[in-house]
């Protein structure tokens, strides 16, 4: 899950006031293997008209792959194949909403994601900025939209953002990164498809379970936690430990990392993640360094907060045979290791969750540097 | 949850077409003690007007509580008091409709179902039956509801039944006892607030929890589980262990027992029950035994079926000091027994699911009536 500042304002300014978020769930989940096979019929009673398009937004990845000629395209549909080397940007979603205003006269049927968080975030954004006036930027924050979005579906084909879930599209904006945050911004309908997680770089595959795995940590250690979010992470992290250290078959780790997905992004409804993130927010910024690897390389030095959680990584990087990069940070400079120390304390909320009110006893910006060194 | 053979024909069908069901989810769920007081909240935006009311269907054993002095009423909003003493039938619904359409001009803006499922159930229904001509009787079965139903808010006041999760809602009609099974069955929202099972009884606390244990012991060994359901179905488990053999604070057991109901609601997804359901429908409907009690009563003499099930419920029993009546079917006659051992023989899908295709084989008259007779 990718985080900002707001996001955390937002969280505790609603637990102060002792309001219970009234969360947005999925209304409409398919899960299984092969289930991808059932899309064109779940789309089929959408379609407004032969002119009202669905627009499916896929992955570049998948662009000579067999799952193209499965997309059930009818009428005046169109693929549209994003890259996602780079994460979401506000002036993206325009560009895509602009290019399908000119290309069709009715407005679509609906927006169809088919990737992992990146593709789902944009997809989000799209189907939001077809029915609301004006620029994606205009929308990052809190609860900013005011028309519902058009139908738009998400189906990952890689397990661990929890993006799936989410009430946000998080967008890299001409000032900000700030997600979309609007009850508008959920999914109409996901398709859980493990089979279309086949293939995914080993990796990738890691990096990406971490999110949710070290969400998870975070987030059952943290002060926010209520009995909801923490049943939901219970059962995601011991998802996690069956895929990543258990003896499971492909196709059971596939069905099981999505379904830990799945319940880490429930868990965020009334948790907050912590130091991990904090500091990985701070290294993405400064160094643009992606999220999954980002929380990782943080994570691994994290053993005086987290000690159980940074055994089981260990054990999850050995049992995978994955080695992280070193040196990340050999080569900053003294202004880039202030900027990223700066970021990251400023993510009070976290600190807060992660370590109580007297957090700042603990986190210094020594403290900090001691462990971006370390990276 | 209530069973029916239709439902169990249903799932076999799904499953023989190798179609994959698009499981409707509550699309807003808020969680947490004390957010009964955030009704008013949520209610307010989905009022259309004044004349249009919100209903509150609330179980009678609240009528001189605390609690009817914080139902948010405004304008000429309703509440009518429902026993739960009986099972919620098609009749009933008829006449709280028809009540409703008399009483006022408008169309309600709302109904509030607040009680056990009997009265979840009734809400449900009543809020299908506002929007979609006819009697009741009329829509039980499979995806009869043509139109949307009336937004509808389920808040349950005691745990495990999963009432408040599923897209169904089980009536008894002049013919026969079937659900109306639809996507616009599922509530709109629900509340969960774990202070409302504050004062539930006992052992009506202990039944209903087991409604979801076994339940969950059903699904988690039958044949149709997959993934989505299984870690669902886990986490229910899970859940009942800690309410019904840990040690826990009673503000817990009820946080706990409230998210085992919704998790134990969900796995029904792509699930179904066994042996303990189908025995205890031969019972119901024979003897007209209450559904959790029902189960209990049969589930304790199924060693063979859920060795470790079974034992669990044992130590559960003593654990929660609950002794359960004795001779139930000391007294009932040959036709009795030929009635219960048939109707218990015609769940087909139960059998199938629990003991495979060959059930059969297992499966007698002769076995059953050995069964029953320890009750």
């Amino acid at each position: 899950m990718d985080l900002n500042k707001e996001v955390i304002i937002k969280t505790v300014k609603n637990k102060s006031n002792s309001k219970f978020r009234n969360f947005p769930m999925v209304p409409r989940v398919v899960f299984g293997s092969g289930s991808f096979s059932q899309l064109g019929d779940i789309l089929l009673p959408m379609r407004k008209s032969s002119d009202a398009p669905m627009i499916f937004l896929i992955d570049d990845v998948f662009e000579n792959s067999p799952l193209v000629n499965r997309v059930p395209l009818l009428f005046n549909d169109q693929i549209i194949f994003i890259s996602a080397d780079e994460e979401p940007k506000t002036a993206q979603v325009d560009i895509l909403v602009t290019k399908i205003k000119t290309d069709f006269q009715e407005a679509p049927s609906g927006i169809i994601g088919i990737g992992g968080g990146t593709l789902l975030d944009l997809s989000k954004a799209v189907a939001i900025l077809l029915n609301n006036n004006g620029l994606a930027s205009e929308y990052q924050g809190y609860d900013l939209v005011s028309k519902p979005a058009i139908y738009h579906v998400g189906i990952p084909t890689i397990s661990g953002t929890g993006a799936e879930v989410s009430r946000t599209t998080v967008l890299l904006g001409p000032e900000k990164k700030l997600g979309i945050n609007s009850d508008f911004t959920t999914f109409d309908q996901v398709l859980l498809d493990p089979d279309l997680t086949v293939g995914v770089a080993s990796e990738q595959w890691f990096y990406t379970g971490m999110d949710c795995f070290i969400h998870c940590i975070e987030s059952l250690n943290g002060t926010y936690l209520n009995a909801f979010s923490q049943s939901y992470g219970e059962k995601s992290l011991e998802l996690c430990k069956e895929v990543f250290l258990g003896v499971l078959s492909p196709a059971e780790s596939r069905d099981k990392l999505m379904m830990a997905s799945w319940h880490g992004g429930m868990s965020i409804a009334y948790s907050q993640v912590g130091v991990a993130h904090a500091m990985s927010y701070g290294l993405s910024y400064v160094l643009g360094t992606k999220h999954g690897i980002g929380n990782c390389l943080v994570f691994q030095h994290l053993h005086e907060f987290y000690p159980e959680g940074v055994e089981l990584f260990h054990k999850m990087m050995q049992h995978n045979n994955i080695s992280l990069p070193v040196g990340i940070c050999k080569d900053i400079t003294e202004d880039q290791m202030n900027k990223m120390i700066k970021v990251s304390m400023h993510m009070v909320p976290l600190w807060e969750n992660a370590l109580g009110n007297n957090w700042r006893n603990t986190i210094t910006p020594s403290k900090l540097r001691s462990i971006y060194n370390k990276i």
